[in-house]
């Protein structure tokens, strides 16, 4: 047997291990934020025709551009968020993984450095790491919430070719006020010539409380700030892996310079505006798991416990003494949550009314069974 | 309009232009070496089915580790090569560009070197130059095949991370000899400690002359060989973005450090799991498309013409004094082929009968308008 050491690996991939959650078999997989309504059934019929339509030229290499697809985006944007985003600023990858790795191609790099106010979404410095960008952690307050001016004088000082804003933060779950993200744009211009770029990355913003406004608002005038999305949560198409990005159309001109040719499937193309001819149908269920967030989060007091204020489809929930403990004791009732490494707190998906049931009953039983006093801080 | 000067794009990124051979609207498309022959009729049913059953769970993420699309992949090299492949020993990405730009974010990235013997696939430079790994150039003789002894004291002098041998070679359809290959992996042991990984990259290797050897022969025992694959030529499924490889499991492990977490959808896995189970169905296009390409072969000495012996499903041909003229001319009779900016020469795609007729019929009125003494060297 070769072992990894006995490869000419890069040095700072030895001894690592591959990303990701576990894949386990349980009854409530509450553990990836997926959206756990299946798609309806008139797209499920629309999908097949689509799919089915794309079959018949799936000899060709599909549109290298996605040109067509990128138009549906951008429409669905102006629509959802009232600001004008025309195809040319919108671009789109397999996941906004990939578009965030084109991101750092471009922008990052070996000899550059990224910057993202950690604890958040944990692949930014996985995919930094991935394309030889040096990664910094940013600083937040103890209630995960970031302070505009300290965020600015961090960057001033590391002077970061990339930043990372993630609204709302995962795995904390609040969405950013638009003045900081306005605020730490303003600190990446570093002087002549030289300047970063912000990345909102907005994955979970359809879900996020009455009155958040997307950092969308923001991109006029501002040609270095690029806003990620995805198509995994609040449409419910994880399994499609379709992420993008809307800015300014040059920063799209950039990505084309890294972007692998032919990067998205036909499939790929075809289903995800399939998808998007659907939206309404498709967002119906985000209010629905934002019902079941808020039971959550309003269900954690009368247990002794508290929640991050989410604008998501998680909540972060604690404090416990023994979070892994606790995390193994819901398993053990059949209820898959992500221990995301913060000390004393856990996430979990917000989903149906049953997986609320079932995570509300367990989580119950388990903090009676491990002693109030034993079990939180 | 902010130009892309005004982004703080990596320097070694500015002035380029993306990757791509046109998408012309042309009725005769014989530049990009796809498949021209539709998927059979009973493939496309079982797709519709096996698509509609994957678009059921859409909204979970899909197998992070591709499973049983590895093991099915295993199957068919064991098949096709007659050499055992473990499932362990495959892994599979969007297209095998992706799979490349593993390889080198993983065996490659900065302060590392890769190496091709140029001309070579085009793509394996520009994906070194996205992972931030330096490219040098080896060397071929003027026939186009590589000297297996000039290429190891290349190797030796050079020391690079990571060496690409395409194979057969794109553009100019040669396969390369076992004995070539396993001369250039030996020279890569340069010490205690310090290697390099041989990737040899056999995109067109199912359209190979009679005879041909896979480089999957020479797996055992050689830890730091790398086969590269796709599913986009031989199985005519371009649209669908299947690359894959197989090597140690080592190799694979390593690969996952780097890979994008649930990189491939569940569309293209469960796409190309139907694909694999009609292998016999679709490779029965090989053989036409062999035909079609030696008739090719035949017929240009007719034209005072000549070509590069070719293992792949296009034939490079020439020899013109004004091979950009020939291009354009040949466009002016509806059949794009490509200018792949080797002096002298063009490249054409073998496809359809008719698509052959089609083909030589221009290049007949073209070399005669352009005069033979004009045209060729």
């Amino acid at each position: 047997m070769t072992g990894p050491d006995q490869l000419p690996l890069r040095p700072e991939l030895r001894g690592r291990t591959p990303y990701g959650a576990p894949q386990l078999q349980v009854k409530h997989r509450l553990n990836t934020n997926e959206n756990p309504h299946p798609l309806p059934p008139e797209l499920l019929a629309d999908l097949g025709a689509a799919l089915g339509h794309a079959a018949l030229e799936l000899n060709r290499y599909p549109d290298r551009d996605a040109l067509a697809l990128r138009r549906d985006l951008a429409a669905y944007l102006t629509r959802t968020s009232g600001e004008p985003v025309e195809p040319a600023q919108v671009w789109a990858a397999n996941g906004s993984n990939e578009v965030l790795q084109q991101v750092l191609q471009a922008f990052g790099g070996a000899g550059r450095t990224a910057l993202g106010f950690t604890p958040s979404y944990s692949m930014h410095p996985i995919i930094s790491a991935g394309t030889g960008t040096a990664w910094v952690d940013g600083h937040r307050r103890e209630d995960f919430t970031i302070d505009a001016a300290q965020a600015a004088a961090q960057v001033r000082e590391v002077r970061p070719d990339v930043v990372f804003v993630t609204s709302p933060n995962n795995p904390t779950g609040t969405a950013v006020a638009l003045e900081t993200i306005t605020t730490i744009y303003d600190a990446t211009s570093y002087g002549p010539g030289h300047a970063g770029v912000v990345v909102v990355d907005e994955a979970y913003t359809e879900f996020a409380r009455t009155g958040t406004r997307s950092a969308l608002t923001l991109l006029p005038g501002r040609p270095r700030l690029l806003v990620s999305r995805t198509m995994s949560k609040a449409f419910g198409m994880a399994g499609l892996r379709l992420g993008y990005l809307a800015a300014d159309p040059a920063v799209v001109d950039a990505l084309q310079l890294v972007r692998l040719p032919y990067h998205l499937s036909s499939l790929t193309q075809a289903a995800a505006r399939t998808a998007l001819a659907h939206t309404d149908a498709l967002l119906a269920t985000v209010d629905a798991v934002k019902a079941e967030r808020d039971r959550i989060v309003a269900a954690l007091p009368g247990m002794g416990l508290t929640s991050v204020p989410s604008d998501a489809n998680f909540v972060l929930f604690g404090h416990f003494t023994d979070a892994p403990g606790v995390w193994k004791a819901l398993l053990d009732h059949d209820v898959l949550v992500r221990d995301v490494g913060l000390p004393g707190w856990l996430r979990v998906t917000a989903g149906t009314t049953e997986e609320t049931d079932a995570f509300l009953t367990a989580l119950g039983e388990v903090v009676a069974e491990q002693h109030l006093g034993d079990s939180r801080a």
